[in-house]
């Protein structure tokens, strides 16, 4: 693993932020513990002069104000979202962009309108193959000025669980989430869940854009079309048992009973099966683990380890439903995105320290 | 500029986060755009168990449970806290730590009751000299096992402005700002303002600890005793104007007419005089300059500007109503600590954006 870091790379982790892995004990994210990740600049909106406006190949353009938006049926549902870079300041040779470690992620409690009955509303014509996602935020990326948009399927548009989200965690949308109105695909990377969200045009043809078809994909290298990214990867992390050192981050704990535990998720299917090892992956156990909070929600696991003194390396990772599992190794790619190899957490155990650690 | 940043302050930044430097617009900087720094782990409190213990060299011990402090007066102001490391990663060499540029900053509306009251019910004995502040937040930090503690002069915990604050914008204390209770001491750096705060000990001596004679000084090196940190210098940030580069962050900014704003505070006075340089600091105007909204906030300014084509270094310096002025170079120290130079932005002024950006 390199870690010559650069200026570029400290600027966008000073700025983004991911959350700290100690907040995996919420079943809630809370707000400013959530990762974020802007492309561009949060943009400060006016709620009063927003409108929505949902137009292309429809049979009637709308226009809706946020109170037309609140005044639709509303759902509450919890999903998990990650950021598609998670894990790549891991990768060798480094790819440019937000270099994240393990904690791009967090779970939300989002509230807003199913946006199928909204398309219907509108008309999709015979036409219609892909609805296009317009942010209110914009900036240069690969060369190109864009505004950030990004394009789905006119069928996973109408997949029941997308909403239109207004609030988080039972308040309006924070400004750096999206306020007033953001896009939630539960199952899918980050990337999907477009913020500021102020247009949504329906298209008759596949979109092209910078951030659909050049930047998250997996690839090869430049000259590999590879693969758009959709879904998230099964991935368990752990909360990070006893104290830290402030400089490594390494842990600190003490002597003897320990519970480990931790969340993990999926966005191909329930996650079945959560491993942890505590000796660098040389062996295995089962942690015990919950069903989802809800079915986009990360599961809850834990495991009792009796730790004894010294160095230890701690390893978790899930398998899912679809059967995906985590690699041990991380997988390189272009972007580097989706790099969900397993967690590793380096543990002294110490009899100095009183059981209070 | 060293450019080399480590694993180690990579696992800092992403970790904990800066404000966006945008939010700059914001008088009141919202929950999860405020910066945060947390030198162990955020702790989860439990309200129902948690106690404020007030002890020491007092006539009558105190402890309080949540309600009991909440029921005391209620206090609201709008304060303007920065990290002491703010500006750190621009030394060379580059101390390590918390690798800030210069988004350690934030302007929250706290809410709780003055400590002044509540430590003269406790009835300071006549020997007391320092007032010392512990958290429930615990790690290793230089070597040594420690909780997060800092200390006060008996004087300066009683002066009126001193709060324990509960609410934050609002709303009760959100986690990593220090749930359920944190002390808020205006116009000191954020070392200063323990979080998760458990209990206040009456001192008849100068405290000792980590936090307040090891790493929050200024020193030469480490023979040299140094200074300890208390209030923060004066800095002037702009709100960077147009349109970023995702990889490099410069600027992209469409000819012509720009407002050219941003935020300045001292923790020594009143700011008195902002100044802005368009050309990479040989010429200098006078921003116009709007009083606090609060005593200890920070203060807006605003240039207007006319940006002719091409690459232009912006700068922006404050100087406080006690003579301190913002330094054009990084003054080094041991620690990277009070490094308040002037804020450089990189904008390209270009024909081919229009005027939206």
């Amino acid at each position: 693993m390199t870690t010559d870091f650069t200026l570029e790379e400290l600027q966008s982790a000073t700025r983004n932020h991911g959350m700290p892995l100690e907040a995996l004990a919420y079943t809630t994210t809370p707000v400013g513990m959530h990762y974020v990740l802007t492309h561009f600049d949060t943009p400060r909106v006016d709620p009063e002069a927003w409108r929505l406006e949902v137009d292309g190949r429809v049979a009637r353009a709308l226009c809706l104000s946020l109170e037309e938006v609140r005044s639709r049926p509303r759902v509450s549902q919890q999903v998990t979202l990650e950021c598609a870079g998670n894990g790549r300041a891991r990768l060798t040779p480094r790819p440019r962009s937000q270099p994240w470690l393990d904690e791009a992620v967090g779970t939300g409690e989002w509230t807003g309108t199913p946006l199928g009955p909204l398309l219907q509303e509108a008309g999709l014509l015979d036409e219609a193959r892909e609805v296009l996602f317009t942010g209110l935020d914009r900036g240069e990326q690969g060369e190109i000025v864009q505004w950030y948009q990004r394009a789905l399927s006119a069928a996973d548009s109408l997949r029941p669980e997308v909403l239109l989200a207004y609030e988080m965690n039972g308040v309006p949308l924070p400004p750096q989430h999206g306020f007033p109105l953001r896009l939630i695909v539960p199952g899918w990377y980050g990337m999907t869940q477009v913020k500021w969200l102020h247009r949504i045009t329906v298209l008759d043809q596949p979109f092209w854009g910078y951030q659909q078809n050049v930047f998250y994909r997996i690839a090869r290298d430049e000259d590999d079309p590879g693969v758009q990214l959709t879904r998230m990867y099964p991935r368990a992390l752990m909360v990070p048992p006893g104290i830290p050192v402030f400089e490594t981050r390494e842990r600190l704990l003490s002597l003897g009973h320990q519970r480990l535990q931790g969340r993990a998720w999926s966005g191909w299917g329930g996650i079945i099966r959560v491993e942890v090892s505590t000796d660098a992956g040389q062996h295995w156990q089962l942690a015990a683990l919950e069903p989802p909070a809800a079915p986009h929600a990360w599961q809850a696991w834990s495991l009792d380890w009796e730790a004894g003194e010294g160095r230890h390396e701690l390893l978790c990772r899930a398998t899912d439903a679809a059967g995906n599992a985590q690699p041990l190794e991380p997988q390189w790619n272009l972007k580097g995105v989706a790099n969900n190899a397993v967690q590793r957490l380096v543990v002294q155990v110490r009899r100095d320290l009183d059981s209070s650690s």
